[in-house]
């Protein structure tokens, strides 16, 4: 099979980047949609809302096209946040907070009282990418990192729920590594390997 | 990519067959699981359901394996029946039937209701197939064949929906079909002839 450019179904410049290094070892070269696409991600798992998004951009530029959904499952209350990771906040399962000072920051704050009370603070990243070639056909992978929910917010970097999700092996949060080292073990690079696997078979 | 044997997650031996024919062309063994895994089809697709089963006997059977979700969705009530196709009938959606004298009949009934003053009785059946070759990888194909809804049913052959869809192109419905010209033709067979595809160039 020839894939030579694949489109990333992104608008995100660190994942895009992050995207081609796998990528373009294999001989791919990555190309990037003109514009950014609405697309609504209904899916009730990490795997089709990737799909969905592939899909969608796949139908408007027409070419093989990578998507990725990811979140943070804890395991007390999984699957939550799940999908709905990015706008936890704001569902009425567990009640809502208000999004101040940031999104990000009201989705910790909802996690950290949901789990207040429980003792398995046990959660995992997991990120799912698509790879639709068209035509119905598609490759997929999957990538979780496994780890625990700390009782506070530690460090600045990266985004999202990483101030309080320490990985496995490790003692400081996500938010504490260099970005170069999140990279390393994270959920979506272990995802871009696996996807990188298959496709050194094709 | 070494792919011996797959594991097909059905205890429904026409399928089993189908899928037979379209493997051992590629030199692979089929292998049926010893008991049938009861799992929870909750995805909102056929994606989504067919990765769940194929995750699931996995699982259970430690084998690459091969699990497929198919449905029928009519235009006008899209996404309906769709992943609901095998228990429509007992839906609160569009008011439910009861499954006399079989369910297969009560769906029927119930869909020629719902379309009764529908002027858009175009439909489609849609297959997918995903190939779970574990290790969170794996790879997936879609086949449509589109149609239309009859006012009656005609025919008694295949199951399902069968006796009220006319695939485009011919003027029978499935059930007047033979099973060998229905199978030519038919999503399932669009879907496996896809995946064949892929897999010949692993």
């Amino acid at each position: 099979m020839e894939l030579n450019k694949v489109l990333i179904a992104s608008s995100n410049s660190k994942k895009i980047r992050e995207i081609e290094e796998f990528l373009k070892p294999l001989g791919i070269e990555v190309v990037l949609p003109s514009r950014k696409l609405e697309v609504e991600e209904t899916g009730t798992t990490f795997l089709e809302n990737a799909y969905l998004k592939a899909k969608a951009y796949h139908e408007e530029f027409c070419l093989p096209t990578l998507a990725d959904d990811s979140g943070l499952i804890a395991d007390s209350i999984a699957p939550y946040p799940g999908v709905y990771s990015a706008r936890f906040y704001s569902l009425e399962v567990f009640g809502k907070e208000e999004p101040i000072p940031s999104e990000d920051s009201a989705n910790i704050k909802k996690l950290l009282r949901v789990l207040k009370d429980k003792e398995n603070r046990n959660a995992r990243f997991v990120a799912c990418i698509v790879l639709y070639l068209g035509d119905g056909k598609g490759i997929f992978s999957e990538g979780v990192v496994k780890g625990y929910i700390t009782d506070t917010p530690r460090g600045h970097k990266g985004f999202g729920y990483d101030p309080i999700f320490v990985p496995e092996g490790f003692n400081v949060t996500f938010a504490q590594m260099e970005l170069s080292q999140k990279q390393k073990i994270s959920h979506r690079a272990r995802a871009l390997k696996k996807l990188a696997e298959m496709l050194k078979t094709l």
